[in-house]
Order: structure tokens, then C-alpha cells, then sequence
């Protein structure tokens, strides 16, 4: 039996000056710049709420990866073993969900700025959650 | 113009003795259960690597949320005012990926024991990942 399958519609997307995968970095603290997160006008109003400080979690969809990839050797470093994708924060992946932690900068109107960001321009965003303070579970 | 649509395809399912969501704590560390992770054959090979007492972050398919919510009262509490879904928790959101963090207790085949666990039987798993210990990109 096939499992069902869901569809995403993304509710904004990343703006920002990486404009190539290969300028990007790995993880957001390893050098990431600031970048825009602008939503549609049809998700806008879930950003209220949303100041200037908050710490979020944006979910994105990693668009230019391999989705038949099961096994990597982590950050592309062929002197360490065959891995799980599960097993490692590879963008190629069945389901290629981005997960980056955030600072808000900025709120206007549709649109936040917040850093840091390895995410390349034009990726579409799937989520923002808070980060729950003082919980386990958010992280 | 209408942005492009995404299909996920469930890597597997959440086994649990929460069957119905009135019995799911909101948040894992609000007295979740441990639960099975169990993963499709056809995806189970980007598991090998994970071993008990690894923390993961796994992301689901909340599939019994509603997608046209934009704004909510904070924790189901009238008390609170209405607040934008990406300000919130809230399952009910346009692209329901819940975000759960848990400890590896046993891996069996295609299968992780996990703990805790706030999601119910039957929910589908999107992607799971390791969290990056020392590192705010995370969490």
C-alpha cells in the first residue's frame, strides 16, 4: 500500500543575498548573513504577534535537493562513513525540510528580518514557529 | 500568481498508545508517552547511524489540523488574544509540520523507540534529524 501524500503550499519565501548554493553555508552559525522571510498576502496575518527579538524556527523547503538520496557521508566528507540521511542534517533527503533558528530583526507589514540564514534566495518557507524558552521540546 | 506546490510523501508512521487527540499533551515535556517511529521499507536505509541515546528532532504531518487558520487564542485560552499560528504552537496552521525533540531508547530493524512523544497513532513522519549539540541551529 502507496502512504497518501500531502502537499505543501509554501507561505513566503526567502530573500537574500546567497544566491548560490555553493556561496551558502552548512548551518546558520557558521557564517550565515541576515536575511527577509516574505510571506504571501494570504498568510500574512499570522505574523501577528511577532516582534522584534523573538527567536523563531523557520521550517523551509530545500528546493534544489536530491530526494532519492538515502545515504551520505556527512557534510560531503568521503573520509567518514556512509550515513543515514536521518542520521545527519544532509539537504538531500526524502522529504528536504530546512530547520533554522533565527533572531527576528525586523517586523514589516508581511515581511521579517531576521539572521542568521544559510537558506538561498528564493527558497520557499514552510513554517515559523517560536522557540519555546525553558523547553525541551522546541529544540 | 500562485506559488508552487510541494508533495511530501511520509518516511513512515508514529505507533502510540495515543489514539485520539483529545489524550495528546500539547507539548512533548507535558507528560508525553514514548512511541515507535516506524519507517517505511523503501526509506528505512537513511536510519543506520542512529543509535539509543541520540536526540533527535522529528518533524510530522499533523494531519488532523486545519489549514485555513491564521490566528488563534494562544493554548485554546479565550483569555489570550488572538495571535497570528506562526506566533504559536498551534497545530492548526497552513502547512501543519509539527516539530517534536526526543531521545532514541531502542532501534529495532526499521523501527525507533522514542520518548517523549506528544503526537498520535497514525500521524505521519516527515523527516527526522539529529539535534546539533552546541549549536543554536537547532533548536
Amino acid at each position: 500500500m502507496r502512504p497518501p501524500l500531502y502537499t505543501i503550499e509554501p507561505i513566503g519565501f526567502v530573500r537574500s543575498e546567497l544566491t548560490q548554493l555553493e556561496d551558502a553555508p552548512m548551518q546558520g552559525d557558521e557564517g550565515a548573513p541576515e536575511a527577509w522571510l516574505e510571506l504571501t498576502s494570504s498568510t500574512a496575518q499570522g505574523l501577528v504577534g511577532i516582534q522584534p527579538g523573538d527567536e523563531l524556527i523557520v521550517l523551509t523547503w530545500l528546493h534544489l535537493a536530491e530526494r532519492d538520496v538515502l545515504q551520505v557521508h556527512p557534510r560531503g566528507d568521503l573520509a567518514r562513513p556512509l550515513t543515514g540521511v536521518f542520521a545527519t542534517r544532509s539537504p538531500d533527503r526524502p522529504n528536504p525540510v530546512g530547520l533554522h533558528r533565527v533572531s527576528v530583526l525586523e517586523v514589516v507589514e508581511q515581511k521579517l528580518r531576521v539572521a542568521p540564514l544559510e537558506a538561498i534566495d528564493g527558497t520557499p518557507i514552510v513554517d515559523i514557529k517560536p522557540v519555546l524558552s525553558m523547553s525541551a521540546s522546541d529544540r
